[in-house]
């Protein structure tokens, strides 16, 4: 039987999801738990890749097992087994036909932001620091401009291989509270580091170091000019994967 | 001239506050940067010890020097001298008279825990899990019982040397927002322990394992009857110290 998995990880100290020779990663930790209960070889597919020090709420993977274990019961009897940086939040059975990767219908990230004088212990594991709060409707006018289907190859890291840079982005939500900013954007996939470089991008237009006609110019020419930082990966979250 | 610092501290990877020949220790790791920074040896003084694995928001330390940085820039120039656990938030001077420990009118700290089903890697670090909602109103009640002054060896951690019991608890808040719940104590000094105890006293009262009448008798009586759960201390936070 086919078995999804929910699992929420914090990426600190993880060399991101997909095994690598050196350095921890998710896939390795919970494909060693999952071999470790079923007595199988396995191997797992996830909804995606999340890079080195990006973190999941909500990331699916699948395995394929022939264990007996009630499909619902895998989450209590797996978390034992991984550490405590990665858990099983949930787990279901699903049809052999589902896959975690190519089922996927949406996907959403959080990029997360506090404001403050200077880093706090308590708020940057999870958060990138602002000096200041940016104007807020100013992003909301920019993140108009991302929103649709576009050639992303303005926000593709430089190095990528990826072919094919159209990607849909179905929505972007700016939420303050306090002083705290969040950016969640839902799309139909992402290239590398895309998330980071919109976040990025509405921070300089909200910061105004970007206008809105050099933000539609980028988007346009796909030539991001040096004026776009990708944030850093500690303030990315997977945080929800939707399926047909 | 004495200089009084606001301290930020992740907790997590510290034996507590107070130097010890064997574990990292806060109060070593701020001493270090201030030698590090003036040249002078010195002997900080916190407003109190926060044990291991407790956090601090607003921890306020005073140390004196005759360096000439202005105090204000402390901060700024201790934090590259500090690990990213550890931050200055503020420093300013203060008269030669004011003491960080004696001068201290009340505490808060802040308790957390999050509702879930199992353990959530993104909440866990700060916050202590709970299988469901306790009830509020009941922990209110709970909550009036404690605030006042009080001999609280009930809440007195076995094997503690104090001899002087009696505090005095200014005001519990509980705070809830949707799955998260936050108790804040103020008091004007904590034995060891107690604020741990005390939220596990509410908590027990809020799942209706520990009724009115009994906490009242813990209180009265001075024995908690194993009654009462020492909460994690990753939920704790030394939230604010506030002076004459």
């Amino acid at each position: 039987m086919r078995i999804l998995l929910t699992v929420s990880y914090d990426g600190t100290d993880f060399c991101g999801y997909q095994i690598q020779p050196n350095g921890r990663t998710v896939e390795e930790v919970i494909n060693l738990a999952i071999e470790k209960l079923t007595g199988e070889k396995v191997k797992s597919v996830a909804s995606g890749r999340t890079d080195s020090g990006v973190h999941a709420l909500s990331q699916k993977v699948h395995f394929d097992t022939s264990s007996t274990i009630p499909p619902e019961k895998f989450s209590n009897a797996l978390n034992p087994l991984l550490p405590c940086d990665v858990k099983v939040i949930k787990s279901q059975r699903v049809a052999d036909t589902f896959n975690a990767r190519y089922s996927a219908k949406n996907k959403t990230y959080r990029y997360s932001f506090f404001v403050g004088q200077m880093e706090e212990p308590l708020e940057t594991r999870y958060k990138t620091l602002l000096p200041s709060m940016p104007d807020i409707a100013l992003m909301k006018d920019g993140a108009k401009l991302i929103e649709g289907e576009h050639d992303f190859k303005c926000f593709l890291a430089s190095g990528s291989s990826v072919k094919d840079t159209v990607r849909t982005v179905y929505s972007i939500k700016i939420v303050r509270k306090g002083r705290y900013l969040d950016i969640f954007v839902k799309g139909n996939g992402f290239l590398y580091n895309m998330v980071r470089m919109i976040a990025g991008a509405l921070v300089a237009v909200g910061e105004k170091r970007l206008s809105l006609a050099e933000l539609e110019q980028v988007i346009l020419t796909g030539d991001r000019q040096n004026k776009i930082k990708t944030m850093p990966a500690k303030g990315l979250t997977l945080f929800s994967v939707i399926y047909k």
